[in-house]
């Protein structure tokens, strides 16, 4: 079996996923998550070779832990997938729909893609919810994971496949290509007619080496150098603990704060406490010059630091001369994601609003709810930072696509 | 100059255009119909260029029709212009919001791309109407147009752009790239950051082309191989009428029909009389074995008749075994552009509509209603056979993107 045998597999189960009801596919999913405990030993014993390669090959502490699976993360893969059966389905439902003068009946319906393709880093949770998305919404799916993580996965797909063969649809509409490696990605990226859509998560390199190589639809996801703004008139708590909020909570992730950037008119007023909540809470400043002028802890910038997504607990921090230059500079360095301004002038909140070109802006939020989850969509697929066909998070509707009926009784046209 | 440099002008308009108001764009369209109209004759000057040169190496006079411009197609394109002026303008149009437990309200609204690259052949009313529609959507515009039509793309840019500038909006919003020739077009399609999505517009080469080389998300259009598949129940004067309107009444365009499927138990009843209805309005039939067994005077079809768009009075007739045998066929050749079914058996038309994998399926009626004026898009961009975006009769609102405002009130993720 090659690449393309098993994408035309996927393919070929694709008609009747796509058409199989909600209560199916419902069934499927019940099946999948007890499945993931009833064959919890089989998964640890993939997901230990997993990890005794990692540790061999110098897999870093912090991958290693996203690889690990134990008891309770399996039960957690589990709920996820039971959360995705309570989510309303989206396919069949009515985007739009009219009955023209001349008596033909329109519909426009939300329809699967067909074939989704991932690609995306050893992470096994992502094998999972991935898989259990694109099943919810009617599609076949074909993934390669991390190698890091292929003996896990080859376990998970198999009691995808199993969970879908007990429901009655085709257990092929889940593909691994895991095993021809990085040459297996390389084809799906070519495989124009097989896969509708090619879905990166991972890395800023992983994600720009799929979007610039791949001849099927990309939807580009993730990557986040993400800015707030304390702007003249803002309070002093809401920045400390909007500041704090956005950097600590959880700063491996792409809403993460990394880069705060101060009006000058409030500098004095701001930054000293801003800073020292969030030295105090384990964070390393890179300031500009004025930054570094007024907060003693802080280490002077580079250039790099403006483009950074550190993923770590450290924040790039610049004053600005005004909402302008705020502007500015997140147009030159943003990557489009989420940026926040902190204000209590509303004609300047409203400008921010409208001029930040970004998939998420906000006024007075902390920029950790860009998230499917928050947004309420129940799981999400990633963080979509294009302008096509999805903006911000994506959930069970953004994968589909959707498709004119139009009814009629010999209409033609003059 | 260089094409990265025209196309920095559009990108670094775009912002002002993105937030211009309705009644400016309506202004600038109006100025933009105006002109047209008091420059006829430097456009007919123009245009006499690109007709001679034309004439001198040999292009056909199909295309050196579609190039001329005389004083009624002038007037054509201005009434145009002023029909996209009564069109509702789609920015700001709020897709979804809501409010979150803890008061963050969303909102999610209709933003324009940014700047929008088109790619098409020498056909100066694309010029015109593809950057009226860009305008009204607040998008800016880097086109490029064949080498045929340069120098009548000349002027109607300068005309565009003196539109835009009377109405006190940025002139540079229209760009052309046409002094660069193939380089342009080369160009745009690297130019991540700068083209927000490319729309290539003409022959199928020229659309897979594009598709296949830019790095640049692209919107496929077009290409149809479309098909009409007269059921068993099939009434006879709705499979004739159909059939030829769906052929005859513009064989050019690519919602024409390109095959005709018959299903072998109504063979001997509708084909004889749909074929000389057909062969009576001036059309070739390529039949099958079977068809030409029937039809006296069809050709014998070959493989490549399966695969044709004709854009001629041509027409691939095949006998099929049953509608399983239809739906085969169509999955096999089908472009996912246009298919209809003819059928008076409700269950057949039902699966037909369900499982076609087309942008527009069809019951009882002819293929030529999948158009952006027929569906009431008031002007049409092209048509997407693809699933990201848009699918189907593309109008205003597939030229915009959306974005999420989160407005809070010192929210923090917990």
């Amino acid at each position: 079996m090659s690449t393309l045998d098993i994408l035309k597999l996927a393919k070929d189960s694709a008609p009747t996923l796509a058409s199989a009801n909600t209560n199916q596919k419902n069934a499927a999913l019940e099946a999948i998550a007890s499945l993931l405990v009833q064959r919890e030993s089989e998964i640890i014993a993939g997901n230990k070779l997993d990890i005794e390669a990692g540790e061999k090959n110098g897999l870093s502490k912090g991958l290693q832990d996203r690889l690990k699976l134990d008891s309770k993360r399996i039960n957690a893969l589990a709920a996820a997938v039971r959360e995705i059966i309570s989510l309303p389905d989206p396919i069949g439902d009515s985007v739009s729909g009219m009955t023209l003068p001349n008596g033909l009946k329109l519909q426009q319906v939300r329809v699967p893609f067909g074939v989704i393709g991932v690609i995306y880093e050893a992470r096994p949770n992502v094998t999972i919810d991935i898989a259990a998305l694109a099943i919810k919404s009617g599609n076949a799916v074909a993934l390669r994971g991390g190698t890091a993580a292929e003996n896990t996965n080859k376990v998970l797909v198999q009691v995808l496949q199993d969970g879908l063969a007990s429901a009655g649809l085709p257990a092929n509409a889940v593909q691994t290509v895991d095993p021809f490696g990085r040459d297996g990605a390389v084809e799906m990226m070519q495989a124009r007619g097989l896969v509708d859509v090619l879905i990166p998560r991972g890395s800023a390199n992983l994600i720009k080496t799929v979007v610039t190589e791949s001849k099927v639809p990309v939807i580009e996801t993730g990557d986040g150098v993400v800015h707030m703004f304390l702007d003249e008139s803002a309070d002093l708590d809401m920045s400390i603990s909007l500041a704090v909020n956005a950097k600590v909570q959880r700063p491996s992730v792409c809403n993460a704060l990394e880069t705060l950037l101060v009006h000058e008119a409030s500098a004095d007023r701001l930054l000293p406490k801003v800073a020292t909540a969030l030295i105090e809470s384990g964070v390393t400043l890179h300031g500009c010059e004025q930054t570094v002028a007024i907060i003693k802890g802080a280490v002077p910038a580079i250039e790099e630091d403006w483009t950074a997504e550190y993923y770590s607990l450290d924040l790039a921090v610049k004053v600005v001369s005004n909402l302008d230059a705020a502007l500015e500079h997140i147009a030159k360095y943003s990557t489009h994601h989420t940026e926040s301004i902190i204000t209590n002038d509303h004609e300047n909140a409203e400008r921010f609003l409208q001029e930040v070109d970004s998939a998420v802006v906000m006024v007075n939020a902390s920029t950790r709810f860009t998230d499917g989850g928050e947004f309420g969509f129940g799981a999400e697929v990633g963080i979509s930072t294009q302008k096509l066909h999805a903006r911000g998070p994506m959930g069970l509707r953004e994968l589909t696509s959707s498709k004119w009926l139009v009814r009629g009784s010999g209409q033609v046209r003059s």
